[in-house]
């Protein structure tokens, strides 16, 4: 009787879902999945072919995923495995609209996830860990499936013979996450202290406080914790301190080294290249740097206006025209001074957008100063050369452009980071020209007051 | 009778050497020393005190150092360790001038550094490597004493046991080079190539390749070889392959951090603060960048002797004033974005020095097509806003300058390079100012040109 009300449920269930497969609509399959429960879900995997099966289950919120795992049999659960792993069902996970990813995909089980990336080589890996709904630029795409772990309950020798067996294929060895009963983890031993360890001492006994990595956190961050915690190895765990993989030290040189790379060529106004300088065509640099040198270029018209606006008083004495390259320079200069160690500060985390108040205070102060010692020199020079109110003017305004420009330089990247855009992006080139047209209105506004114009 | 003949030598050597070495005359001792027999040294070295037979032992040529080394009897050997590892010896080499050090100096026998540098506390090893003869910035300042080797005669069992015995106090157990005979780096073995290997097995016999860098090396490109290769640690050797040390990759990572920062600062043109932004005084902020800051505005006068040589012209057509921020700006950007891509190409090693040639053909290149398009752009503008002459004097102008900016602005560095000042020190803003003077000498030779003036 249960079985008769159940069949034709099913059957209609299965009407309503192959249509939505087919049309890859995934918003209104989750729709239709949430009301199911979990025995009902086995049922319609039962009768799906491989990849609606792996479809299907992934769009199960995680506990749910898990329990329906648990209720398959042994060879649709392995199945399973492979319509996850299938290039065409990674791919549609991997397309999805980041914000539909990011409320239609709950993470995978760890069990699974681990599983899942084990044994793919490299390209297939971080195509599969899109489908895990780690996001582009995530510690999630880099970190290695194939490591080794121990458990609470184990000795150090039973440890060293767990090691033994997987030296074949894991990719690191010498850091060994210790699991708890729910495969989170509890701690970490080294290889070192496994070999040094009474081989029937418990690893419970002297393993260390684990650092670990959530897989969503940006890659840059939790490479960047790896280095500086000097770990040869990183654990990265799921939303529940689950193990899904391990950072290795050299992939996170390899990712700070990338985002060094962009950190300079965005500050050189231009787009990284990516690859080595020599075997670049010279079309592909020209377009890699184009772009920002038209931005900079429309932004530099500013200074243009500035100096019409300013044109009569330019004709009335022509000596203030000689001034105008030194003093946006030297601004320049000042502004870029503040962003490259504020932008670097951003980059080995000494600084965080809500410290912006203390940056810009220090700033200011450190601006005025540059600017009151250049402006004295540059007063002397002007009024011994040209004449003691040339001197005024040139003085005072070597302090106010030193005092803007090293403020603007300071806050910009940390306003950039704010508003989660590459506080590179706002480079030195962009904070020059921004300060050289501030820099003029300055200029031509104090000569007007000094010289009475 | 020989022994007679000898004993009035030793004497009269003795009260030559003694105030030699009071006075710090390291140049005349060596003069001294060099035509004495081996056992004539041996006989001095028993004469003096702990300090005096450090010095003299140390400004002894490698193989003569090792040969007296082992003359010595066991007590004093001792002591020799004891008087070289003295700070006020370290300190006598160690402030040596580089170039007198350079001829004074041969390298410390590899079996006697080793064990010098063994045991020291990190600042102690610092000032001790000074004394071995390796300059500020070469990796034997930085690399570890502590670390475990293995011989081409033994087995992997034999070799775990070897581990096993310095688990405690190396610094790096996971990579275990395999001498020689003569103390040589025959190979590499990993612990987990121990792990897995059959106990019986001679480490010869699957033992890897290994890469080495002689302690002279730049600690940058060693560390740099390091994290490219993905090595966890890498062997130092001496000049005849010789171990004395090994580089571990957490080392290899700080010191391309350090210079990452410091490529960073003087991009922006300020020499690195070396500690976290906001704990550091403003006033040592204000001093790492004041000097740059007044180079540079020192060099931005040349700017305004340009304009002052060209006022006449500036007189007749004020309009001319306008674009000089926007030219010189323009110029500044293409140079920046050529000098910072070659710069970070030489830092990993893509480009080196004596690719000057083809470096300078593609920024010219590079140049000439942003310039093409700029001028093209700035030709159609200022045609239409101003006057078509004007249009055409900003448009050649623009290509001019480009061209120029990039191809100054990518062999920059090179020059630097290849005349060993730190490429960032040719900084951007250094470029700037450089660019920015000869792109109004160019603009006002073309507008002299097209204008008729």
């Amino acid at each position: 009787m249960t079985l008769q009300q159940q069949t034709p449920n099913i059957d209609e269930l299965i009407d309503t879902i192959t249509p939505l497969l087919a049309r890859q609509d995934l918003i209104t399959l989750t729709g239709v999945l949430t009301p199911l429960s979990t025995s009902e879900i086995v049922e319609v995997l039962e009768r799906l072919n491989l990849k609606q099966r792996a479809i299907i289950h992934r769009l199960l919120a995680k506990d749910r995923a898990l329990e329906v795992f648990e209720m398959l049999p042994p060879a649709l659960q392995s199945d399973l495995f492979t319509g996850l792993q299938d290039a065409d069902v990674s791919r549609l996970f991997a397309e999805l609209d980041p914000d539909d990813r990011m409320w239609l995909l709950d993470e995978v089980p760890a069990v699974l996830a681990a599983r899942l990336l084990r044994g793919l080589p490299e390209d297939e890996r971080v195509l599969t860990a899109g489908l895990l709904g780690y996001r582009q630029g995530s510690v999630g795409r880099r970190m290695t499936p194939e490591f080794v772990t121990t458990h609470v309950g184990m000795t150090a020798a039973e440890s060293i013979e767990r090691v033994r067996a997987r030296l074949a294929d894991a990719e690191t060895v010498y850091t060994i996450p210790v699991l708890d009963h729910g495969r989170r983890v509890a701690g970490i031993v080294s290889l070192r202290d496994l070999l040094g360890a009474d081989p029937d001492a418990p690893v419970e006994a002297f393993m260390q406080p684990a650092h670990t990595s959530e897989a969503t956190e940006e890659a840059e961050v939790a490479a960047r914790m790896c280095t500086d915690l000097r770990l040869l190895a990183l654990p990265i765990v799921d939303s529940e301190s689950r193990l899904i993989g391990m950072l290795t030290i050299d992939d996170a040189v390899r990712i700070l080294e990338h985002e060094e790379s962009q950190d300079a060529a965005r500050q050189g106004g231009a787009e990284p290249l990516n690859r080595p300088y020599l075997s670049t065509p010279v079309f592909t640099i020209v377009r890699s740097r184009v772009v920002w040198l038209l931005v900079l270029a429309v932004g530099a018209t500013l200074t243009v206006q500035v100096l019409s606006a300013f044109e009569a008083t330019l004709a009335q004495v022509t000596a203030l025209a000689l001034f105008v390259p030194l003093l946006i320079g030297t601004g320049g200069n000042t502004g870029n001074q503040a962003a490259t160690t504020v932008t670097r500060a951003l980059a080995l985390g000494d600084v965080r957008p809500r410290d912006i108040l203390r940056v810009l205070s220090r700033e200011l102060l450190t601006g005025a100063l540059l600017g009151l010692l250049l402006g004295a020199i540059g007063f002397g020079i002007a009024a011994l050369v040209f004449a003691p109110d040339m001197g005024l003017v040139i003085g005072l305004t070597l302090l106010a452009v030193c005092t803007v420009a090293a403020a603007v330089g300071g806050i910009m990247p940390l306003v950039a980071r704010a508003i989660r855009v590459d506080p590179a992006v706002f480079s030195n080139p962009f904070i020059t020209t921004f300060v050289d047209a501030t820099g003029l209105v300055i200029y031509f506004l104090i000569a007007r007051i000094v010289l009475h114009l």
